[in-house]
């Protein structure tokens, strides 16, 4: 009955030889991606670009969380740093480098577990930066170390399906995600590799067009189809990398959180139903636990104990549901996560600042927001796992108080508290039901003109009279209230652009408060207009593409690289035109004021800028 | 050691003959106070000008709700309704006027309580209605009723302090609040009495030049007084007595509920401790709970017995610690729902209706507001209840894991868990500091024209690598939201007046809803200008006093009262004076306008005047 032990399994290839021939990799490849920094083409233009809000810096290894076109890549990463972590916490050996024997010296494992928590990020860090590289031999390497990887990890688990520790099939299930995210890599870079290899490279230009789509309106007739997309929830809308990566590694977060919640639970509850003897039922039954017909007798316990393997059975069906319901929760708060981050950054975009926050801000970087920036996404990823565990508790709570409370004694015909006090019940609904048909009736005229009080002496009598009725309604209200009022947090416990705080406090809850300082990083340094400024400084050789004469002259910083291009004549109707676009643009777009020059060199001006004006 | 089992005790008046001889005289005095209706000096104009708003009914005995002078005497009434609710509902003989046998006989105890919910406030009724009548003889009959129940409570309690309920003086101490609001009685009645054989009855012009200095701010020089009254705190302003009402049921009721967890817990344990035997001992540290330096020889257990004790005592220290704090929370709550039911008063007086209500309301009564109205004492009455519930199991949870994580660890020098971990914290607090240390001098360039982001790369880097340890500091901040959201949530769970739920669903909170509806009634039925003009409107025969020169041409229901009086000479000007008090009237006070007679006429109009528009 009881499952056979599990035997030790060493595979093939061990964590340990794993990682001492990976680690000793990563370290090279670091190196020889970081040698690579000067051979990407836009290099001489780069350093004077590098402070610039929303600028285009050329391809280099680090810079893997600016927005181009490798996200899935990216949040694959993330995702496996995620998976390391989590597999890294619950684990005995978390540095697979060192002997087991010498991290279990007394009280040095912590040491090694911290140790470990910055070892990961590192030893992934090449999967990283091969595709940020830009190059047709980085992709090579892409392409070798994320097959290795991925090799290796379906090896072990091949090799080893069953591990001790917590359910046999445990270890296995939480590399799924591992592996998932290596095969997603493996495939990406051999795709990114056969891209450079036929030379199609077509990032900048689209990336152009797709900014045009977001920024302008209607700012002109070519752009009707943009139009469309204005209405389209996601069309022509790209969320930040950041939000990206943190949904994967939220959805990963789930993932495990339910596992582990899962394997924990029940295989023990079956294997405690499957091992339930008489004798336990007995102690059960003398406890009061499991109704008897005879209690003062244990002999014949063939009945109760039925009773007491189905009671264990609800149980368990009360945990599995709850952790059904509790994963599609959470999964839905995500994607309206999504949703309400599409519109909160839309309504930046625009200046609504209002429309968003409670109180106005100033869309500025500053220490804690770029702090707040840095932490988002695990933020976000730890709060949907503290979420899950939150909301199990509560809704397994919740159905095995109905269950046992209602379900249970329903079926077998016994009577339960609940039930026993049914006339109490009747006459809180008998009491509320008076005072609503009394309020509609007799209290209130029903002269159409004047909906006024009236009769009230007999208003004040029941008042006086249903006082302590009402007080237990009022219990009965305020139990709603405290349930209500925790359901409601734990089902948005995930969603950090709400908060779980009334008004006024909005901003003492941390997640709430990280939220808001990420967006004001989010919009400062990525509005799509200003990336397009940046793209096109970055393109002084391409021959006049057909957006280019439009946003030329939009700023007062690109009018330099133009000054031999101009022809002079038809300057003054080309310069007044691009003052015309300029106005138009910034009137659509108030929040890019505070970058003008002359905002700039005006410090006082800032603040007043950032009252919502909608055009 | 343990208490001496306390004796069955009967008071020379049981409480059958108490209530075997009050009762009938309970209802003759209802016969009584009813028959005594018309006697009133108002009495025929009463009837039409009862479906009126803000109208001052005839002294009746049912009209004991109304605001008059009576306020403190409702307010015992209702103390002592509610404290017997109290002892009602742990009681086992719920009506005393029954036989203890026929109570308890199968299944019926339940009926009984459900009578005593109505039995309790049809008892007490003759001592408020005596105070209302108005007359000599009813305030003689309320003197010697309020002495009476006095009396024999008081001699019950003097004859069995103790009783085996609970702990032997709860008793008691839960009737405490009754014998005091008995004796407030007992003063009131008297000091009424007296007060009608001397004549000295002078409520309406107070009452008039009191609602003046509310809501004429600056109309006048005479009214420069009333300018300091608008800044200091309460004066010149009375609370609804609905709101008076409240708060004395929800004082009794934190004592009440205070007294119930004080005393099932205290003795408790104190016996518990007292009754500690060294095989408990060698049980405890068998399972771990308690540490002990030979845990396999139970012998000398002297060491771990007093350890056992102190456990005990910290145990006791900390819930009678949680239970202060939770009761002056309490009870600093509802002093400021007071502050903030004069500020939202004050507002919606104003018309300001948007600095109230999230949404715009229309302040009329319906039939959910006049419920709500019947039942916003007793709501406020259970949540203070609940509220104080809840807070003592969060905060004694919170204490009694400080003590046990922290305080003790540290005093006998074992090292908890949470040592254990050191390096974990360290490494965490030092990730928060090297993150915002970095991202102050490194990432944000400290120019004071233009903070902006600078070292993306350094950023990224960072970010990336930090992303496992910013998960762990994220699982923190949950716990801290989780935390906070819960403080939070129980210390304002007393307050109406707060929604516990986000902006935009906050009416899903049962407790706000029925505050929303309640101050809707409460302001369209009291307004101070309202009431006002309804006094006048009663005394026709009084020669002019002060005020009445100003507001009687104030609305055109008045000038009918005017006509014979006004002389022809010198008619135009005061009617143009009129119509410019009138215009300034409604200009400071807008939510009146609905109530005029060219808008009640005019049913489409309402809605567009309840735009917030202050002076």
């Amino acid at each position: 009955m009881f499952p056979s032990t599990i035997p030790e399994c060493d595979p093939t290839v061990s964590p340990r030889l794993y990682h001492t021939c990976m680690a000793p990799i990563s370290v090279s490849t670091h190196a020889g991606t970081a040698s690579h920094l000067p051979c990407s083409g836009h290099a001489q233009l780069a350093p004077k670009c590098d402070g610039m809000p929303g600028s285009f810096p050329p391809h280099s290894p680090a810079n893997f969380l600016e927005e181009e076109g490798n996200r899935g890549l990216m949040a694959a990463v993330f995702g496996i740093l995620f998976s390391s972590l989590c597999v890294l916490v619950l684990d005995a050996d978390p540095l697979p480098l060192i002997t087991h024997s010498s991290q279990h010296s007394r009280g040095k494992a912590e040491y090694w577990k911290i140790l470990a928590l910055l070892y990961y990020p590192a030893f992934y860090y090449p999967l990283a930066a091969c595709a940020t590289v830009g190059h047709r031999a980085s992709y090579l390497l892409g392409c070798l170390l994320s097959w290795c990887h991925c090799v290796v990890h379906v090896w072990q688990k091949v090799d080893c399906p069953q591990s001790p520790k917590i359910y046999r099939y445990y270890s296995t299930l939480s590399y799924v995600p591992i592996i998932f995210c290596l095969m997603v890599l493996s495939l990406w870079y051999p795709a990114l590799l056969i891209r450079s290899l036929t030379g199609k490279e077509e990032t900048s230009n689209k990336e152009v067009m797709k900014v045009y789509e977001v920024v302008g309106t209607q700012g002109s007739p070519t752009w009707k189809t943009s139009i469309h997309s204005w209405f389209l929830p996601f069309a022509g809308f790209q969320l930040p990398l950041k939000i990206v990566l943190s949904m994967t590694t939220s959805v990963i977060a789930v993932y495990q959180v339910a596992l582990l919640l899962l394997v924990a639970f029940v295989p023990t509850i079956q294997i405690v139903r499957a091992g339930m003897t008489k004798d336990v039922v007995v102690l059960l039954v003398q406890f009061g636990l499991v109704p008897s017909e005879n209690p003062g007798m244990p002999g014949d316990m063939e009945k109760e104990l039925s009773t007491v393997k189905h009671y264990l059975w609800s149980l368990e069906v009360c945990y599995v549901c709850s952790l059904v319901l509790c994963c599609l929760l959470t999964l839905a708060m995500l994607l309206r996560t999504l949703v309400m981050h599409r519109s909160n950054l839309k309504a930046l975009y625009q200046g609504a600042v209002l429309d968003v926050f409670y109180k106005a801000h100033i869309l500025r970087p500053s220490r804690q927001a770029i702090v707040c920036w840095m932490s988002f996404a695990s933020f976000q990823t730890a709060f949907a796992c503290l979420g899950l565990l939150i909301q199990q508790v509560i809704f397994f709570i919740c159905f095995a108080a109905f269950t046992f409370l209602v379900v249970i004694p329903l079926q077998s015909g016994t009577s339960s508290y609940l039930f026993k006090i049914v006339p109490f019940w009747l006459t809180l609904v008998v009491a509320v039901i008076v005072q609503n048909v009394a309020a509609h009736y007799q209290f209130l005229e029903q002269h159409p003109l004047r909906k006024e009080l009236t009769n009230r002496r007999a208003l004040y009598i029941i008042t006086y009279l249903l006082f302590p009725i009402n007080v237990l309604v009022g219990v009965l209200a305020g139990v709603w209230r405290m349930v209500i009022s925790a359901l409601y947090n734990a089902i948005h416990f995930c969603q950090l652009d709400i908060s779980l705080l009334n008004r006024g406090v909005e901003t003492f809850d941390p997640g709430y408060h990280a939220y808001c300082h990420y967006l004001k990083t989010e919009v400062s340094q990525s509005h799509p207009l200003m990336r397009v400024f940046c793209l096109l400084l970055l393109q002084p050789t391409k021959p006049q593409g057909p957006p280019e004469p439009r946003t030329g002259d939009l700023e007062e910083g690109l009018q330099l690289m133009h000054t031999k291009k101009a022809p002079s004549g038809g300057g003054r109707l080309k310069r007044s035109r691009a003052r015309w676009w300029l106005a138009y643009t910034l009137l659509n777009n108030p929040s890019l004021m505070a970058c003008r020059k002359t905002a700039l060199c005006d410090p006082t001006a800032n603040g007043a800028q950032l009252s919502p004006s909608k055009p």
